[in-house]
């Protein structure tokens, strides 16, 4: 590729990910609407909002590649939700049908089938289930997606990302842990493949726990690497096990079913 | 009941359900953003912006049902949008936590299926594919209620409506043609209920020509007794009948699929 | 036929479908531990105790057919239910084995699935999930048949009767009503049909209310004609409506979930 | 219609249809490899053998509709088989693919499952299970029109017919009938629908025995009327019940699951 | 573990794992009704009849985990099977009631689905076919397991044992074999795991020749280490391969299918 | 085995498999229309038209194997596709009845499915959708093997074949790639089962994109052990990337789907 656009560059996922993607493109624009690190070889650094529907058909105007982390990715009140998660994939959509369409990978998540217990399997067609407006909002962009794939052809990646970090934290994450470098691997594929489609895809890696069934989008060749079970010892040594009715143990969300709706 | 609140009075659903739904509670009371007819007796009459909280709290209190035809009905463009659907669906729900939970009949649409082929027989767990904003918002509005009864407990009957008018008027409203008096004894149903939860019905007249099956809310007792066989004559008299591969031939949402996204 | 067995002739069941079964055959065998009305024209009467393997054999040599209404159809003690539903189930097949393996119908009960939510539809091979002692005894005895069919070629109608009596008696039953009519003709149609198999069959009448699916047994060509909807207004006049989380309302099994284990 | 090509309209189906077409098209053009009755008003008598390609497109061409009854019906040897049903079917896709691709009625048959034991509900997905060469063939045209829909958009009706006689002729009947009326009705709605695609319909009657769900082609509004069930007391007195074991009792195909490859 | 319960230690399974699981607890106490060795270190050694209610609320008391191994293994007449799989695990689930619901892996059967034919590649959720009065008391067991998580929320891992031996020793067990050292690594899944339910787990190692799908349990993380194939070279060395008509090659229950009732 | 035919011996894969087969049996007769290198050791060369029934019969007379690799492979005109495709199988499976029903492998075909799109995941139970002549051809041959079996036991394994060469030689085929290796275990696999039946298994090795479900053919114990993955960067850098919109990149038969009906 010639641009890739990685959005939420400056969040947790965005960061963990910007060095890891430097290959995919001979330049990569990062954006947040935080301020980030400054331009390293090869990067543009682009501050925006967003909602800000110029600001976003500028950002992507020129790329041949969107990589979304952007957007809120926890439980927060209403409007920023909105504004972001919202609005906001309203303004990458409209910006990529005026911008020839490049691929996007969207970072969707767990918590649109969060109220489905641990003890289900799941597929990608299973019903969703979110666990808070953060987790409706992503079943929005989702639909978003769907809808654009259907009447302009627009491919997405939708990545429903399970626990993206440098290691699992807790028991839960034995389950949902998705290695970033197993993520890296995935974005790989997604740009690789021939015809992307519109999947949903579950970004998890090959952990022994395992709630969630990928094999609808085994035709990318994607095959996760990484496992969960070398940080066992860790986890059990560094966490109190959670009682069976916990959140934590109950549900796919875990925690995320157990918060309020954030009034402000 | 002693109080029901119908959103969305003043649209052609409204009106048509507005004297049909009556005898359903000591008080009917009546809201829509636009102008309505003057209250009649046993009638409130309240002018409101579903997009602004404080007045949907205000419209809520009190009441002790609702039933939701408020809100944008077709494509239009992304800000009244999600106003009305998008806003508005979260100040309902929010006003309705703060209110006792009254049980909600939710006016969604066909629209979140509207690219699933006419040949196809959906049930309500097959994936969504929405065809346009106002399908996407749908599908919003669905997550959110899913999630508000996983959180809260609280009820809805999800009534993907297909063609709510007096008549069919054209081939496709054939199979998708729901006639306002099936709609009532729905709506008798899903108070009558000692348990509704929260489930997606299809809102569909006892057609001929089916693409829907109903079979996971016989619970409720529910079935319709009307069929659009009777107006076949007259629709085949005054309609063209379709090419083959027209929009109105091939997919659910028949013209829907073919809109553009409305840029203003 | 020449000779039917009916068991259980002394309960609810036994009684009321005694005489609707007289055309049956020439004679009706009816047995019970419980004493019985005399014997009338064309009856025989056998008291007779299920968990005694002698009486058991010799109530059904000379039989063509069984109609099995015996046993304990409650909860009750481990030690009854076992002597009747256990042991009484293994004596009924092994003397229907040595006296020519004549076509059983046999009652088992919806409190096999008794702990699934009244908003599932259920086909026959949705795992059971039983809701007491009563209900786990009725798995046991489904078992043995699926058994004696397997290894044997036996024979058996599963009928899983939802409640049996003239009237529907709450709100629940509005599902769960089987008219002793319909019970009659699937009868029929159980001696009828050239082949039985084993099927498992929902004793349920064509209520609005469903939860139930028997497309699975439609080739034996029974089609149930009564409805409970003519008995709504009796059973809203006479019954206060469940709470949504009364058990009534919650589980297929009603208040058999709320049942302890009977010590004595 | 202006023409439509009915072929086989020597046989039993042929000539029984006759008639009752007659109002589907100004001309009908009959066509046979045997003798057929002179044309009456309003018919085209062309004798012809399905085999001969030259043949095949001289019938099909200035054909609006094509009802294609030709062909072999039963248990033959191989030769005619295939001249009649896999070369004629080949003849009879090129024809309407040089002459405009006229919509087709397809008679296929319940033997393309004739293996399937009667206890089973098939929908129109499950596996082909043929019971003989014939049934085979049919398997071969089920393909061969799905691949001209895939591949040239040409558009067909595959109605697997079960029993079409003016009434049931034996206990396995009762499950298989489908009325010559009930027939006539299928073809108007196949003729009628905007959009037909390529759709498998099981050709029967809305009998109590029921084998096979038509769930899939609802789309298209047909529903039978006819039911074998006013014939239940002849065909219980005309014939002796099958044994349980007999070809008759359990397999869909019957006695066609008991003939051996005819080799001359 | 404080004290885990280990029962029908005497038999074959319990000796071959009575070492493998002394790392489970600080105390292992070892029951049967059949005389043990005697206790080493750590061990505490119970003689005690699974029918004697008292005896086994007082095995029961003080463990805060148990493994049911006890009971009859194979076909037996009635007496002895009701006495210890049907009397036995009520006593059971009822002496775990009244302990604190200890969590449970109970011994089922590839029995309680041996007239599955071994094409069939079963999930948890087909339906029972069992092979013998053995198989028909698993799935008594199963119901019973089921019943008390529903009520009482005791937890339960149902666990359908192939063949556990060291070895395979035939063909069938090549798909069968279940090696002890995966036995175990499965229990040390089940009593880590912080949420356990109700589970139903084919116990089984990863051969090659496989006919259970294991999915629905990936959420406890146990991934069998051990497969079959090692020993495939001894196997068929040692055996006459079945004929394709022989039991051990038609059913997943082998030569149980063709046991008779034992009448004594 | 004493003796195995090998038919299609002169085509691309019987050259490729003649040796590595040559293990299976004392010796190995290898058929083909065409000229073929002459016998080796343990070989015995025929030349014959699968047309011919008289030289079919003589070909399977004495063999205990057949490995059916002959006929048309690829689009031609009707005719020889009948010749060789439809009555070579008939002949075939007329010959196997005739002497003893020995075991067959037949080289069945992705093209009886080319018309799924590649985001599909298919089972063996999923519809046909053949995508030209030769693809409905092979429905013909997989029909004809399912009713030998049922109706005589006759045993074939419906080997639905990738892209069986030495390497992948596009994109499509990192998916389709069976190797010639894992095609030679699975034969083996194929004659050392106990049991055959008539399964259908997916001629594919283990690569990384996957389109196909083998879980249905576990029960033969066949894994395959190859990968198209070594090949990538060769792949790559010897084709171009297909448009998202080329028939080697929407459809599972990829350009068969674009061929034309071959007339001469």
């Amino acid at each position: 590729m010639k641009r890739l656009l990685i959005t939420g560059a400056a969040g947790g996922l965005g960061q963990m990910m910007r060095s890891r993607l430097s290959h995919m493109a001979e330049t990569i624009r990062l954006s947040d609407l935080a301020e980030m690190a400054p331009a390293g070889p090869g990067e543009e650094v682009v501050q925006a909002n967003l909602a800000d529907e110029a600001a976003v058909h500028d950002l992507v105007a020129g790329c041949d590649g969107i990589v979304h982390f952007g957007g809120v990715s926890v439980e927060q009140p209403f409007d920023p939700i909105c504004d972001a998660n919202i609005r906001g994939v309203y303004n990458l959509y409209e910006a990529a049908r005026a911008h020839g369409h490049p691929r996007i990978v969207f970072a969707t998540s767990n918590h649109v089938v969060g109220y489905h217990t641990q003890d289900r399997h799941l597929g990608v067609e299973d019903p969703m289930k979110p666990d808070g407006l953060y987790g409706v909002s992503k079943c929005f962009g989702e639909a978003m997606a769907s809808m654009y794939h259907s009447k302009f052809g627009q491919e997405t990646a939708l990545v429903r990302i399970g626990s993206c970090f440098p290691e699992p934290r807790n028991h839960r994450m034995m389950a949902t842990w998705f290695s970033p470098d197993d993520f890296v691997s995935l974005i790989e594929c997604v740009f690789r493949a021939p015809r992307l489609g519109c999947p949903i895809i579950w970004g998890v890696s090959d952990n022994e726990e395992s709630w969630w069934d990928n094999s609808a989008a085994r035709y990318l060749g994607w095959r996760p690497r990484d496992s969960s079970a070398r940080f066992r010892d860790k986890v059990e040594a560094g966490n109190t096990r959670p009682e069976p009715d916990a959140p934590d143990a109950v549900y796919q969300g875990g925690a995320f079913t157990a918060e309020p709706i954030h009034r402000d």
